[in-house]
């Protein structure tokens, strides 16, 4: 028998992308070109991807350059892979993750660390995942004339994306793609708040303020935990019903209240909540959420900021054996810890159906975008046709 | 042989003890007369005591009321017992807290909570430890009249005090007085906040900012717990070489730096430090510590306020894998866990010797609020003659 032949080195590949060409427009599906994967890169497939909402507030950014591929949330394959790459395989199933692990850093080394430092300023500016260059894989040809596509994050939105092998969790080839999706953003930033930032505990008493996908999937998993009461608040009564069949034990419309909500909760808690996540990303809940917790012993986790930034203030003697802390991406790191979240959905450990309420093609994903903003929708999965 | 006869019931007992007459005022040793005990109550003969800043401060305050005996850093011997005391017998060895235990309240029964909740609002208000009728156990004869006199905490600067049975460690009685009584507020002041509030771990990098007796406990705590760095902040430098005897392994002052101590912090860590005590309760410097930290993991640990009381303000977006917590009495219970603290001691564990600069007779007490005032005591133990 003659002896495999090397593979080709890989080239560009024409493909299928949505593209979005300005502030606040609808998406296009355009024929763009996608680079080789560079050295230490992996070039992916893409086989099922859904809709966060920070896809679509940076695509309301106006001073965001375009045209741009969006979308941090999806599953596929691995197709290609470029020079070094020693984690990954041709054929491999894997999450792009706009959380990267390089595994090499001060960060990456420390186990209470997950912000790798080789990505952290590209991560906080929601950039490219390309570090060594800054520079966008993709592009596109419009009458005869070329031009860079600018990415954000991972740049799931099309058919084939380019990622460091850093950004891709090698995850269980049983795991459906089109469920696996949603551990590239939602599931470990939600379960991760309340399983790492902070370790909810049995008995304890929980409030949530914002009932979109994130704070269900902290509901979720506090309900695993064994919280014994968890407070769903949002201004959207509309989302009461749903939050239920996450574990959310009684809703707040802080509309509602004759009250503000930290007296509410005081008062319904008897002293306060043993811990407060706050999902909405606005600084006047955070300074909220503080007073709602237990003096002595409470805690406030923030999942986010929405970018207004006012700065956040407060009365120093409400740190009273309180506490406040930022989780993000839920405190996990991408490569290390992500796959074992995808186990347990294979072993039907976790189960995820409930957050997935839509299904689309990919070419539908206006669709999706219009679900998303209509507030009935947690996840619209697309798969890529 | 006949039957022991049923102690007699205790009464009022005579005294000497140290009376503040008002702010700012020298303590004067006046014959007192101190209350039998009430029901839930022991009375107390004190052995050894020690001043901590935090009675000096009160003895500042003009508004408080007038007399007064202050002091909450003391060891003694129980003397008699008031009805239904459930934990305590006359002979045993203790330790009077500013940090009560009633063991029956939500808090007591969380493992996450030292804040008693039938004590709280006494605690912070640094009040007599007497919820049953906020009254002092302590009054004074001056020409044929006589006078109440207020408590402060644990009234430990007079020969007897009374607390409830909810704020006092027993203690093993082969542990010295003259060193266990530090353990009733500075020890676990700053271990706890080292070794519960958070856990330092080995090899991580610290920095403390107050060079005092609790910001060298908490130095002397992070070196046990094998922190590899930790860098001592303070505006006078005659602090240095003390603290090197605490483990204390490079010292700043700020006075000396061309940048913010934030700035200074981040260039000599690679990144910031891991945890941040702040020992000084300044808001500015709890500020400042927030950005020393590393993002993604710092801790920023306060020990407490001045009483200054501004905001607190910072930019949210410094929550980034942040988090800020405040230390209340290390997180210790008292009664549960201060004695297990003392063990240490006894078992030679945990050497103290150093902390204890100077010692005097109880009646000089007002030498040793001028040696603390003075920058160069850390504590000065009073035996009671
Ligand atoms: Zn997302
Ligand atoms: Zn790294
Ligand atoms: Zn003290
Ligand atoms: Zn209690």
């Amino acid at each position: 028998m003659a002896p495999a032949l090397p593979a080709p080195a890989p080239g560009p590949i024409k493909c299928k992308a949505a593209v979005a060409w300005g502030p606040n427009e609808e998406l296009v599906i355009e024929d763009i070109e996608v680079d080789a994967p560079h050295a230490g890169e992996v070039r992916i497939r893409m086989v099922a991807v859904s809709l966060c909402h920070t896809d679509i507030s940076f695509l309301g950014m106006v001073q965001a350059q375009f045209p741009r591929i969006l979308g941090h949330e999806g599953a596929g394959i691995v197709e290609s892979v470029g020079e070094g790459v020693k984690h990954l395989k041709v054929g491999d199933h894997v999450l792009p993750l706009s959380f990267p692990e390089c595994g090499e850093c001060a960060n990456c080394k420390s186990e209470f660390n997950n912000l790798c430092e080789k990505y952290v300023k590209n991560m906080k500016e929601l950039q490219m995942l390309h570090p060594i260059d800054q520079k966008s894989r993709f592009s596109v040809s419009k009458a005869g004339e070329t031009q860079q596509i600018f990415s954000f994050l991972t740049s799931i939105f099309s058919e084939y994306t380019v990622v460091s092998e850093d950004c891709c969790a090698k995850i269980h080839e049983d795991a459906p793609f089109e469920k696996a999706c949603i551990f590239a953003c939602a599931i470990p930033t939600g379960f991760g708040a309340a399983w790492n930032t902070v370790k909810v505990e049995k008995g304890s008493t929980v409030a949530i303020v914002g009932l979109g996908t994130i704070g269900l999937a902290v509901a979720d998993a506090t309900r695993i935990a064994g919280a014994s009461r968890i407070i769903g608040i949002d201004i959207n009564s509309g989302k009461f019903d749903l939050a239920k069949r996450f574990g959310v034990t009684e809703c707040i419309n802080p509309k509602d209240c004759q009250s503000p909500i930290q007296k509410v909760l005081q008062d319904l808690t008897n002293g306060g909540v043993d811990y407060f996540f706050e999902c909405v990303g606005k600084v006047d809940l955070v300074e909220a959420a503080l007073e709602s917790t237990r003096e002595g012993s409470g805690k406030t986790v923030v999942l986010g900021f929405d970018g207004s930034c006012r700065q956040l203030s407060f009365n120093p003697l409400l740190l009273f054996g309180r506490s406040i802390m930022s989780s993000v991406c839920g405190g996990y790191k991408g490569r290390s810890h992500v796959p074992g979240l995808v186990d347990k959905l294979v072993k039907k450990e976790l189960f995820v159906d409930n957050y997935i309420t839509h299904t689309l093609p990919f070419k539908e994903i206006n669709k999706a975008i219009a679900l998303l903003n209509s507030g009935t929708c947690l996840r619209c999965v697309m798969t890529m046709g």
